[in-house]
């Protein structure tokens, strides 16, 4: 059915992440067999289309993707590489050298070479295969992690599973990896649960004051605390020195706030603290790829000029459809002061060029993004 | 032309939130007048329809707007109240108690009845009068903050204001607006900055694994330092209460990685305090008001499943309308995977039940928000 993925793929563990997976290669025509230490678990992956039960006789799989925490993917691995002596086996946890490091005291040399690491960088809120989706990992990073002994047979499985899925493969080691989703994710949550962890305090009149900065900077903090006790404890050292840089600066932060509390004009030295850690956050913030935020990548952001009359969003996607571009995202600006609104439309890039003459050639303003 | 505002209004500072005023109170048909320290600053204002510079024989304003920097806000008040001594002065600085402490310490005592704080809650990570809208006040929080000696016309007056640019007016004292800043704003501030000045280290690969989760949490940290300088400084007694409170959590999380660091299995007691920072903070995040992102109280949000066919946006955005119901914003779920998406519209809140009717009875599916 496919050339990119070997035909079967066993999933071992049926949450978000395996799930989603599941369904994405059902999509692409791969025999997916899945299963689950929950037996209801896997029952209802199989009910929302995420693969099938194995029975007695079933193939053994070609592809074996560990879909489960960080602190037992290693025993899973590795019963998985002494099971199926021909497969690859790969474990899609958020941490790699806690799953490498525990493989290597445990598996059998002969079989390490079939092992590699990956990490498709994906996540909801939500968790559970019932919030699974086929598109998850669609236009997301997908880490791909060898280690010193991996087969490079298994680097080019799985560069061709991220194709599948429509994902961006990137190869790193595994400490570097590790040190990566510190900084992009792991001290992100830490930080944003440290934040939201201060409003329990305040009455709600306070509370009824919050703003857009607010939603942004503490959405990720609603996350479950069980995965995260698992992802923080398995990348612990990475994680411990991106927070010891967090601790300094915040020392100086205070230290510079206690000063101008007692003097509002203790000379420049103070002052000066503050605006380092705005502008060393200034300098950090535009380091990010992509300038809109929800865009990957394979999107591009047109962005249309919008006359403040009722139904001209409509006419607008009328066009975009007529034109035969499809939508990915849609966020509005609104300028009522100035009567217009700004239409920023996500797109496939490879499209940009056609959708931005077609519009213009309708009537539309197309702005510079 | 409106009995909500007396007239003229002066604007001394014609910044983001000057500059907004002005345009709102324009719109209103209120004679603003505008000043600002620099005057290629003040007539940039006047050609972008703020104000107008006032001449020689200008009337006396009936109520001043100071829009400067905590710093120098209540010197300007006072400027203010010995220049016209029947005009109401009100600051709208976004931090309360030193500048009402301020002018306690300059201001002749029968001038003090003519004074009220102000803080329309409102900005952009853009600042000027170049980034100034008439919407920006538009459905946000407007804190009146009054003191023991304001005379109540005043307070009457400010919610005249709140209302004519669109906001929901609110009553602090000067420390509680403080300290519930510092919490909904102050302190997110900070923790941004901190987050992203942790992104100036790793390369250019690890960046590349950055998504919505940190795009998110350092989108405010892109802010101007000087402003956020005066703020921090004028709010550091508030400020750093707060922030002890996210140091000492700090320190447990930091204790807890280097024990799981040493042993991955040393008993329950640091995972427990991994466990709390995420529940503490799941249970922080869900005490702000308003489920979805970006509306307000004054704002509903009606989800519509969208069959996954190219021209349905449109022809739902086309029903919508011809309903009469006016489209505040729109986000887009998508559901690939199961060949549906979500379309989140936001509208006021009156017309949420109209909406969800009439949507019905044209065959959409609208789901519980």
């Amino acid at each position: 059915m496919t050339a990119l993925v070997p035909s079967p793929v066993r999933i071992i563990g049926t949450g978000l992440i395996g799930g989603s997976l599941g369904l994405a290669l059902v999509r692409a025509g791969v025999d997916v067999q899945v299963e689950d230490a929950s037996p209801g678990t896997a029952a209802l992956a199989v009910e929302l289309g995420v693969g099938e039960l194995p029975g007695e006789d079933a193939p053994d799989p070609a592809l074996v993707l560990v879909a489960a925490p960080p602190d037992v993917a290693a025993m899973l691995v590795d019963r998985a590489l002494r099971s199926w002596p021909r497969a690859l086996v790969a474990d899609v946890a958020s941490v790699k050298s806690t799953v490498l490091d525990g493989l290597r005291a445990r598996a059998r040399a002969e079989d390490l070479p079939r092992y590699i690491g990956a990490h498709p960088m994906a996540g909801r809120e939500v968790s559970g295969v019932i919030a699974a989706r086929a598109d998850l990992f669609q236009g997301r990073p997908f880490v791909i992690v060898p280690h010193a002994d991996t087969d490079p047979r298994a680097l080019g499985v799985l560069r061709g599973l991220a194709a599948e899925i429509g994902s961006v493969a990137t190869t790193l080691d595994a400490p570097s990896h590790d040190i990566a989703v510190a900084h992009v994710s792991h001290v992100p949550q830490v930080l944003s649960s440290l934040l939201a962890a201060t409003l329990i305090d305040p009455d709600e009149a306070a509370l009824g004051l919050a703003g857009q900065g607010l939603r942004d900077t503490t959405r990720i903090a609603d996350s479950d605390p069980r995965l995260w006790v698992e992802i923080l404890g398995a990348n612990a050292g990475a994680v411990s020195e991106v927070l010891g840089g967090v601790r300094e600066r915040l020392e100086e932060v205070m230290a510079a706030l206690e000063t101008l509390q007692g003097d509002p004009d203790p000379g420049t030295g103070s002052r000066r603290a503050l605006a380092d850690l705005v502008a060393t956050g200034n300098r950090g913030v535009r380091r990010i790829p992509g300038k809109h935020g929800g865009a990957t990548d394979a999107w591009s952001v047109v962005v249309v000029l919008l006359p403040d009359r009722p139904g001209e969003l409509a006419r607008l996607l009328t066009d975009i459809g007529q034109i035969g571009v499809n939508l990915e995202d849609l966020r509005l600006e609104h300028e009522l002061g100035r009567g217009v609104g700004l239409a920023h439309v996500s797109i496939d890039a490879a499209r940009e060029d056609l959708l931005t003459r077609e519009l213009a050639d309708r009537g539309w303003k197309v702005a510079d993004a």
